[in-house]
């Protein structure tokens, strides 16, 4: 195989809606996915991309992808890299896409003075805890993520008034 | 009492770190702060700033502060904001302070067009679990996330080759 990595270009928008809904089905979260190619299209290649998406290709054939931006660490005064999704085809697996995406990243975040590299991922993908735990990277056991979505979120917005 | 909160100015700096290293110590977590104000203003209000801070007053005082940066959502094809941190000062507690400072990033998120408002909390901490949940906000908890740092991350980086 040869294996190529490059940033993504706007023509690769379809590639990479198709990416992200075989990944949702994996996570078996399809029925969250309400992406469109127009929207990653104003999002990803607009004046102020919202986040980098890598395509891995094998023998030029699309792979995989890895989307990623910044974060921060107070603790650092650092910029991190999160990285939002990873995907590797189930045809395209056991052949190190996964880990050549991953170290193109950390190699990007060196460059860029980044403090940590992050993700997230889910509790039963036991085959991709391995692989992290492989690779050095150590799971923040004792921290939970909260979300506020759609509903709640905008009845929070509404309380906002002049005093705050 | 008389609430205030603004965006921080580089005149803020030396109290943003003092409120990061508070935060840190009731965290049990300072021996994980190596921050410094020349670090902070530099990421924080240098050409591209990489998170934006609120400073919340009250009668005048400083009082507590939120520091968040824009995430992505590939699901929802939108940017969402990541609160990374949120402080109030134990004297000022019980007031609102927290949830007005909440208040004002989630009418942010929704004038951006943002899909989602994500922080974390640590599993201990019981009386920001309850107050989140009674905002609506809902804990992602099959989720885990994975940290490369230090160097673990240095070496990941250094394996990169022409071929990834």
């Amino acid at each position: 195989m040869s294996l190529s990595i490059a940033a993504a270009t706007p023509d690769d928008v379809p590639l990479i809606l198709g990416f992200i809904r075989e990944l949702a089905a994996y996570e078996r979260l399809s029925d969250q996915v309400s992406a469109t190619e127009a929207m990653l299209r104003a999002t990803l290649f607009g004046e102020r991309p919202a986040a980098e998406v890598l395509i891995a290709r094998d023998d030029g054939v699309p792979a995989g992808f890895a989307l990623y931006f910044l974060n921060y660490s107070t603790f650092l005064a650092k910029p991190g890299i999160y990285l939002e999704d990873l995907y590797v085809r189930p045809e395209s697996r056991g052949r190190g896409i996964g880990r050549a995406l991953l170290t193109r990243i950390a190699a990007l975040a060196v460059e860029r003075g980044c403090g940590r590299f992050e993700w997230s991922v889910l509790d039963w993908n036991a085959p991709a805890i391995g692989f992290y735990r492989s690779l050095g990277a150590a799971p923040l056991e004792e921290w939970t993520v909260f979300r506020l979505s759609g509903d709640a979120l905008a009845t929070l917005a509404s309380r906002q008034t002049a005093a705050n």
